[in-house]
């Protein structure tokens, strides 16, 4: 690329410093980029300064949710900069719009948007393995108007958090046999904020009982396992790889669509099924699922050690386990470069000269 | 109340005419009241010009829907401006709030919001029957932070709508047999944005076909009926009043409760039941459901006249029927000051000296 930056965004980028401590999605890359879409017609994007929205007080997404969201990640390597399969989150977050009656970003502005923004923040990638430039695409509904109705009016932002990578250790996981986070005929296959509201309570009151995360049932059943708050779920079961078949109120995971790819790949069996809650606990007992992890863009991989509910807590006796270390250095290694990228999953972004 | 108004506040007010046409809550009146709440410390809330609000990109309201709104009216009477039960609103927030691990908005802070706004605006309420303001307190949260956890910071508005009723016709209603707005377990009791972005497609699908409103099934049967997407449903069947029992995933209307009270004082035998739908549709189509409508702070009372779905088409042999305009009277009777305050529900607002 070899563009005029704009000097206000250059200002903003000059004045950035890392810091020492990242953590998650808490410290703020010093620009975003931005479109907006009026009656069904889209504006070009434009690379901004990271700063606050202007919305009206009652704009849609502040009343009714009307909202959808991607997360992906940059990533440096020794060739520059790369993003993982962002074709997958153009396409997801156009199924999301669709779902809430927004219009899709066109692919080429969802591409746009997340090279831009990856482009000008090269120099803040965080440089260790695990360590990357996550990408949070955005899209609201902004028209003042308290109907209960799509919104005419809407603004799509990509904004950027170097990071570290989310829950590396082990997981407490908690059965949530009362709570549920969408409905069937819901919105449990979109990224949309509801179904992340929706699961708020279930996450405080199982972190006071000393868990880390909440294992989703099928709100339709009640009995068989969907996902995790932000993460799909596998089992090893006998050296076997086990996730639950999509079935509309699980999303659709990029990593777990990955892992099951790569597993093939490396001779792994697997199944896309319907798993029963009950007998997971049982094999897990019996020591037949000796490994269990979830998976997403945020963790890669993060192992589970111990699945509780009501009636009772089981140990994964493998955690963490050899199955989920090896999926995970091969998708890492991939990512970050290391290895030969043999599904053509990496887009590399063109660098700005900055200076 | 005899306080000093801030000069920005009453050049607002000055500078705002009242359109002719007004709609439902897309005229917003120029003042609102705003409080701030920190780590569970709320600020004290004050009015302010409406203005557009800043919001970080990051914020949780954006991304994780994590907000909660209310809907209710001031009248204008001879006697000046009344609020119509203002309390059930504000527990009926807190409980949204809780549902969403947001604080609840204080009750006196949410007193103070409401009728200070009402006070402010007691000159843009328009004085036809069946008109009002209709004010719309939210609590969103705030906290830049890209982790699906609750904000730490979050924000309670009251702004305001001069309006008419909303859907004063008759209107026809498709059964909504695939999508739900909300799960069982989930967020449906609570008047959180998650619900209203997932009624989005089902009634843009529905208008598409000729009809106002989806009537929703519960999600945990999908057989019996809940609700429509922001009213609660009545029936009359050989002259007496069903309606769904309060079941988790139905909102608990302000509106409901009053007419189930008001029907019982008028000697109507009422059932709060599950209704089944094939049922329903089977007494409607022998006659013996002669009516059915629809009810809620915005519209009061709307009479179905048609009920359709894949199946068919059944009208409602009365509609606008008898019972729904007696009882909508009886209703607009009271809140606008006409008859006898029986129940003790509306609370007047001090006024204030605007010169
Ligand atoms: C509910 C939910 N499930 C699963 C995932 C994993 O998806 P992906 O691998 O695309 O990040 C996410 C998002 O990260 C999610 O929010
Ligand atoms: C889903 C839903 N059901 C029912 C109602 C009726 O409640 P109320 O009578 O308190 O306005 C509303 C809100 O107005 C609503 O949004």
């Amino acid at each position: 690329m070899s563009v005029s930056i704009d000097p206000a965004v250059a200002a903003s980028l000059r004045g950035f410093e890392v810091p020492e401590k990242l953590g998650f999605g808490s410290v703020m890359a010093p620009v975003m980029f931005r479109a907006t879409c009026q009656d069904g017609v889209w504006s070009g994007g434009e690379l901004v300064p990271y700063a606050p929205l202007s919305l009206d007080p009652a704009a849609k997404v502040l009343h009714y949710a009307q909202s959808c969201f991607e997360g992906m990640k940059a990533y440096r390597t020794a060739g520059g900069v790369s993003l993982f399969r962002p074709e997958r989150n153009a396409h997801r977050m156009a199924y999301s719009a669709e779902r809430l009656c927004m219009p899709a970003v066109p692919e080429p502005l969802f591409m746009d948007g997340v090279k831009t923004v990856s482009a000008y923040c090269a120099n803040l990638i965080p440089a260790n393995s695990g360590e990357s430039l996550y990408l949070r695409p955005f899209l609201i509904g902004t028209q003042p108007d308290l109907s209960v109705s799509a919104s005419t009016s809407y603004e799509f932002y990509v904004i950027a958090s170097p990071s570290e990578a989310y829950h590396a250790g082990n997981m407490r996981v908690w059965v949530e046999r009362d709570d549920a986070r969408a409905a069937v005929g819901g919105t449990g296959d979109a990224k949309v904020g509801g179904n992340y509201a929706a699961s708020l309570q279930s996450i405080a009151r199982l972190k006071k009982r000393g868990f880390d995360q909440s294992l989703w049932l099928n709100p339709g059943n009640r009995h068989t396992v969907d996902e995790l708050s932000g993460m799909n779920f596998f089992a090893v079961m006998d050296g076997e790889l086990h996730t639950p078949a999509l079935n509309g109120s699980i999303l659709e995971g990029v990593t777990r669509e990955s892992l099951l790819m790569l597993a093939r790949e490396q001779g792994y069996t697997v199944h896309e099924r319907d798993i029963d809650i009950d007998d997971l606990m049982a094999l897990v007992r019996s020591g037949t699922c000796s490994e269990a992890f979830a998976c997403g863009t945020a963790a890669i991989i993060s192992p589970i050690s111990v699945l509780g509910d009501g009636n009772g807590l089981y140990e994964l006796s493998a955690a963490p386990g050899p199955v989920a270390e090896r999926l995970r250095s091969a998708l890492l290694d991939i990512q970050e470069g290391r290895s030969e990228d043999a599904f053509g999953w990496m887009v590399p972004v063109d660098m700005v000269n900055l200076d």
